[in-house]
């Protein structure tokens, strides 16, 4: 199954673990601070605590979003990158 | 249906547009560069369009994730405030 992870942490140090966290599970980053990736139930457990670990007791919001295969087939994209 | 719409925007006053448009479709912000709320079909068309027309040739991702209800239920946080 599909998930999306996305989050707001003040510390940058905790951050950089969170984000670190995510692609030790396999999820690739898709925005700044939003991951995405194909997980089974028991990692995406897994996962929960490792990420309630390793925000402790930081300032912080972290959101998981199961996907299902009918509702990626309906994700929407509007993107523009940069020339440079 | 509920509607998850993430953004990274490099432009400040075209983040401000986004985040408006956002909140003129009726969604609540749950985290920085995140959206979420209940949407038509419809209505979400007319958002993605708007969405497009906001961010123009400004470089910066838009994503909208529908999530269906079995999957809203799975939707899992962690969160610690600050106290100040």
């Amino acid at each position: 199954m599909q998930l999306l992870v996305i989050y707001d942490v003040e510390n940058d140090r905790t951050r950089v673990k969170v984000s670190e966290a995510l692609k030790d599970y396999g999820l690739s980053r898709i925005q700044y601070s939003a991951f995405q990736g194909n997980l089974s139930p028991n990692r995406m457990q897994e996962l929960y605590y490792r990420l309630k670990t390793t925000l402790g007791v930081e300032v912080g919001n972290i959101q998981m979003f199961p996907i299902c295969d009918k509702d990626a087939k309906q994700i929407k994209e509007i993107e523009n990158v940069s020339c440079g």
